[in-house]
């Protein structure tokens, strides 16, 4: 995975919306960001830990929150957490000891809307 | 990436609803599923050429359609397609001499829905 810092903002039109694959083809550039954030999906414990932060009270939890139940340590969970915050599907804020994350809607949302199949096709191309 | 076949039906209850990130945590089973999924994602060039078929006329395209436009071999994107077909992506029908690839739209409903965060999220847990 690339170390640079991916982010949905780069892919989006000023309107902050993301075409449907139904609608067009995706251009070569958005195909390579989507593609880095697709990647971040595309482990196990990373989709755990998502989907535990974002059906958390508030789509927002506490690392020490979301550790129980994985067979992985504590520097490998971590990891995985800065792996989606650098895909901006999450953000993190240090509050006292602890850090908390919470889900980005934006990004999951723009995902899901490029996903959508039940969207208007296009007619032709 | 595993050999093995991966499908979005493997992952879902027998209504075949996946259930949105916000709702409840996934299990370990369904994140390693749908973490494949999101693997054969994690391209630019099947994302590209998965937009290519799912905005064609139909969503549904031969190779002969889908191949210009793409700095890599035929033989790289037939890999490719079939990267995508065996994720549930896509299906493929030869007719005559051609293969015709159509996108499944449950497969993409159903990621769509598990990445809708306007859906209401779990009030606690």
């Amino acid at each position: 995975m690339s170390k640079s810092e991916l982010s949905l903002t780069d892919v989006t039109s000023p309107s902050c919306e993301v075409t449907p694959l139904t609608r067009e083809p995706l251009t070569a550039a958005a195909a390579v960001e989507l593609s880095g954030i697709f990647k971040a999906l595309s482990d196990p414990v990373r989709l755990r830990l998502l989907s535990l932060i974002a059906s958390h009270a508030g789509a927002e939890a506490c690392v020490c929150d979301i550790s129980d139940g994985f067979d992985v340590s504590q520097p490998t969970i971590s990891h995985h957490l800065k792996v989606l915050r650098e895909a901006g599907l999450l953000s993190s804020e240090r509050r006292g000891s602890w850090v908390y994350y919470r889900v980005e809607p934006a990004a999951l949302a723009q995902l899901s809307r490029l996903l959508d199949i039940t969207l208007p096709a296009a007619a032709t191309r």
